[in-house]
């Protein structure tokens, strides 16, 4: 398995999108939070933790692709601050009745149509 | 299978994180585009996803749960736009050579303990 | 003096958006800042700003206009996170060399021509 | 009059805070929209434009200050957009009843107490 930067990395269990789904609820169910998960709540949750999660960027200049010089403790920080994004992400789509999973997949078959495989530099790039 | 809003859905493919960022790797390889994929640009299209998100929900005020009322395409655009969040997401944390769904895993678990289950209301709601 | 929600205010100095971007390019100028106030260095620390604005927000449901039941320790905290989106703001287009202030200006009167008084409800509230 | 990237400019008109508050309020107002400018409404509004922020430098890599070889027509793009999370924010604050000139200063104020001027890098550019 190797991942786009080129790093080998464990074998690791692959976590799907209802897994996380089902986790969430249940954790939110149990906790009587219910109640607080409305989708304008977790929209503006997820952007409390895009904020968080840029913090983690912004006086670092231009970064490279798998983060030479970061150390370990930095890295567990960035995959907690990608992770609760996430987390509100699935959250957010669950509430509003949404399949996270088949969307996502249905909108990379949009983008294929939109920009097909070309030689040529993608004009969106600008 | 029944999502937290109560709304039964029809069997539909789970879909792994894994899936997604092997998916997108090779979208974005075949097409010549790692080269634009640098830990921060990615981190900007993310947030500008967020923005089209937002921009979904701006005007409504408070908006139910199950998105009662909205028209099928107006939840297939908001589908859209949760997705693109997701797919960005999902493409920072490759670049960065972090296993995304371990770490939201991990956060799950680390949530728990910090968050007991306790009858009475969380003091982070505030 | 009033503001739009109707509460009078005792008559405070009128701040500009020239004194604030030269008390900042100052404050940094006398730190040693300057050199990591790159555009998206200063964006970046603005989108971090914008998620601690949102979390006062996050968890209430609707907010009614004025912040009745607010206490004064909530309001001051909000008022520091909107300045803190305001000077990183005013840095980043500082260091754009934009001119925020005209800017807006024009952008007043260009959102006045492409929205004309009219007693109909505008079609871009959806 | 000289920016922080150096630029002369032509004398151009200082703008306050307070102007860009009276003017929106009346534009709000003659038109019939402070029915939509709920708190959270706006919040979400000024997310939905720091989201088209940030897509102007999202696949650019590092950006130099003063934008060189930024074309004219890219330059007014971003006036536009760092136009319109201002106005979102300068309404923001007006709905909450909040000066945000005057919290602003005072903002700046505090800054310089935590960050003494000292000749050291701060310890907050990591």
């Amino acid at each position: 398995m190797e991942s786009s930067n080129g790093c080998s990395r464990k074998a690791a269990k692959d976590v799907s999108l209802r897994e996380l789904r089902e986790k969430l609820a249940e954790f939110a169910r149990v906790r009587g939070w219910e109640q607080y998960h409305s989708p304008r709540n977790l929209l503006l949750a997820l952007v409390g933790e895009v904020g968080e999660l840029s913090e983690i960027f912004q006086w670092k200049g231009e970064v490279e692709r798998g983060l030479p010089n970061w150390s370990p403790g930095d890295k567990e920080h960035l995959g907690e601050e990608l992770s609760d994004v996430l987390l509100y992400l699935v959250q957010l789509a669950d509430v509003c009745g949404l399949d996270l999973g088949q969307a996502a997949l249905t909108k990379i078959v949009k983008n294929a149509q939109k920009y097909p495989v070309n030689p040529k530099p993608s004009p969106n790039y600008n």
